[in-house]
């Protein structure tokens, strides 16, 4: 019984650990603990949260939001939930370049070999893809013979030896995300700024790096459908970075239509060959920029020096060979930088799609293409599904391009004529045709560090 | 491909049924249709919606709310998922009174032979209780004989013959609902407005009747702390009622102390027998005021002469005599009505707690005490746990008393002398002094029909 002095708080029970109480501050809109987001990802991996209980807290987190010390401590959970990896003997600034993912997003496989042309390492560990289209290692692996399931030995010598390797994460790191992936693909709650960023930078702070640079895709046929939504994923992953004492760069890119022209597989893979080769557009522009951005961020070089130097490494051949030197030391096919064609899986049935009407392409739906792609095969619906490799989708003009009825917008490589013929009926209407003058989206949106 | 005519919406794909894209609805803050609602239940029924997804689900609609629609959907889709239960052959209007829950809140044994002594007929399923104290199920069965495992048609037939009876409710009534409880316990989802009313009317639309009576209770004891919250209840609760063409009731009561002063489950069905015998207080008030709104709203008197009615029956034994006959009517003892003390379960332990300190009651953690009156025994933390029917706690003052130091503020009735003083400090620490002068708060806040 308090005493006559007044009213006083009659809450002096001890502190209970019941996981849902836990839940209950997200729920409300309050903040967790670092060591409350601790308990939680650690009973769920224990089996003392259950998945029903987690799925809640990762819709709680959904709606409410993560702040950024929240976001961080769900970051080190994810660390801590597995193996970290050190990478000793690499003598170069080691960067880990890491997209958020898009359609036609094959910048990785021009940024490593450029990269390691201007003096960095990168080591590259990449997840499987699980969308429309395929990740990296699926698009890497449509090379014959390549392989990504490279030792921890293989991977640190490669990219010691090499300066790039680019190999599959294994479960052994941040197993915690990965099952926490699976719960928030099974419970609407994947595209949430706070749980991607977590996601994000507890697969970066789990090995070792100089320098992390984050593409994080704004538009259409991204996760974050808008500008100010990937802005606060790059401002979040860099202040998560921050604290953690990592360098951290992040750059918003456009998304509003595919990044490069390829949609797909193999045929990503011979669009990269393309633009090591000299070819013009968006994909090699924002291949530049980031390795500018990231020679600048790790080699101290001026950003404007940096980027040229990186166009004269693509224009000299250098970048070129550097991905002959990377698919050889991985397995694959070398002779894919000679003549793609040649090399790479072909689908049977190649259908090119027209334009019925004319006009300005004012709008894309970038995700309606990916969707297209994924039901032709090249992407997976289901963790462990097949891709089929050799499907795709070309498409050819981007936005602000004039098409007059009759000209070729797409090329549709498909399995069937029936599955073509649903690609190009897909394709026409993710494309909107409108009236001039026509404005073309620019590549950059923003830089944060 | 669009024409040049200019933008127009490129999204004419079928609308898919993933129920993630229902529970993302939800998640953004959107309205789901009905048939969504339904889909959502069903599929979790039918184990097409995970879990997990169903958790999600429960969390977005906790944070995001329901609305009216909404919440009368998913009260739809608890009915549709088992039995309904009409009850041919009774010739009263036939009254569903339903409390959410509190501290101390025995009304229903009071309300349901008074009711029955006006004139009413008064059906009453009831579930298990599950929290700090017992429900009304466990509270009677701590008459020794007392069954509440009426089959249907003794159900029938009582309410029939005698104007009441009260029995479980069987697992064949709204299974959804339970199944739906039962998640919502386990991810922290439970207060939830929307969520309350959904599960209280469904219990409400499954069982016939003229006139459904909801006493919502808010304040320190109760799910709803505040009136604003209780209100919404109400009003949503009424508004679903109305809109399935059931006539609907429902007053907000003060749950900022407990209501009776009996904590407990054998405790409880003495201060009802007192009650009916005659004895002032809180617990009588509200049962009279909701005996009143019954019988105006269904038998179409006016409010004052209603309650009028209702505090002569009680006064000339009527009252009590329907609860002697309800009593034996389930198998119970009735001689419980007349020495209550010699035919209920007692406690071993009794023990007297007196105030340390001097001063004006002006507030109480109704719920703390709950809470240490279920540590006793008297409630269940999971579905199953056996029930101690003599423990409990009987509150002397209440707010606004003037308390002297060494006055008896409670009476613990344990199984041990270690709990007894464990609930000790606990009613301590329950209770604040204060100075004068005391408020007493009104024991009804409003009234919605």
């Amino acid at each position: 019984m308090s005493g006559a002095a007044g009213r006083h708080s009659t809450s002096q029970r001890r502190p209970t650990r019941d996981p849902r109480d836990l839940v209950a501050i997200k729920r409300d809109g309050g903040s967790l603990a670092a060591e409350d987001v601790r308990a939680l990802v650690d009973g769920f991996m224990a089996g003392d949260v259950s998945a029903e209980l987690a799925a809640a807290f990762l819709m709680a987190a959904y709606v409410r939001g993560l702040d950024a010390a929240e976001t961080a401590a769900l970051a080190d959970a994810f660390v801590a939930s597995g193996e970290t990896i050190e990478l000793p003997g690499v003598d170069r600034p080691i960067v880990d370049k890491h997209s958020t993912g898009g359609v036609a997003d094959g910048v990785t496989l021009v940024f490593v070999p450029l990269a390691a042309s201007l003096g960095l390492a990168v080591a590259k560990l990449s997840g499987r893809g699980l969308g429309y289209t395929g990740g990296t290692l699926d698009k890497l692996e449509s090379i014959p013979g390549l392989r990504t399931d490279l030792s921890p030995d293989e991977f640190r010598r490669q990219v010691a030896d090499l300066g790039c390797a680019v190999a599959g994460q294994g479960p052994g790191i941040v197993p915690a995300d990965g099952a926490m992936y699976a719960l928030r693909d099974a419970t609407a709650t994947v595209a949430s700024i706070s749980l991607v960023a977590a996601s994000v930078m507890a697969k970066k702070l789990a090995i070792a790096s100089d320098l992390v640079l984050l593409d994080v895709k704004a538009g259409t046929g991204a996760f974050m459908k808008d500008a100010d939504a990937a802005t606060a994923l790059a401002t979040l992953c860099v202040e998560i970075g921050r604290a953690r004492g990592r360098r951290t760069r992040a750059v918003v890119s456009d998304m509003s239509q595919p990044l490069g022209r390829a949609i797909g597989n193999a045929l990503d893979v011979a669009e990269a060959v393309d633009v090591l080769r000299g070819a013009p557009g968006r994909l090699r522009a924002l291949a530049v920029e980031l390795v500018a951005e990231a020679t600048s961020a790790a080699g101290g070089l001026a950003r404007d020096a940096a980027r040229r130097r990186a166009e004269r490494v693509i224009d000299d051949g250098t970048a070129l060979e550097r991905f002959r030197e990377l698919v050889a030391a991985q397995g694959g096919d070398p002779s894919v930088v000679d003549d793609p064609a040649s090399v790479l899986p072909a689908a049977p049935v190649v259908h090119h799609v027209a334009s019925e009407a004319g006009g300005i392409l004012v709008e894309v739906d970038a995700e309606g293409l990916g969707r297209a792609s994924g039901a032709l095969g090249a992407g997976r619906a289901r963790r462990g599904d097949r891709i089929d490799p050799a499907v795709g989708i070309v498409l050819r003009p981007e936005i602000g391009d004039d098409i007059a009825a009759g000209d070729e917008v797409a090329v549709v490589h498909a399995r069937t004529a029936n599955d073509a013929k649903a690609a190009a009926r897909a394709i026409g209407s993710a494309l909107t045709l409108g009236e001039g003058p026509g404005r073309r989206p620019p590549l950059l949106l923003a830089r944060f560090e």
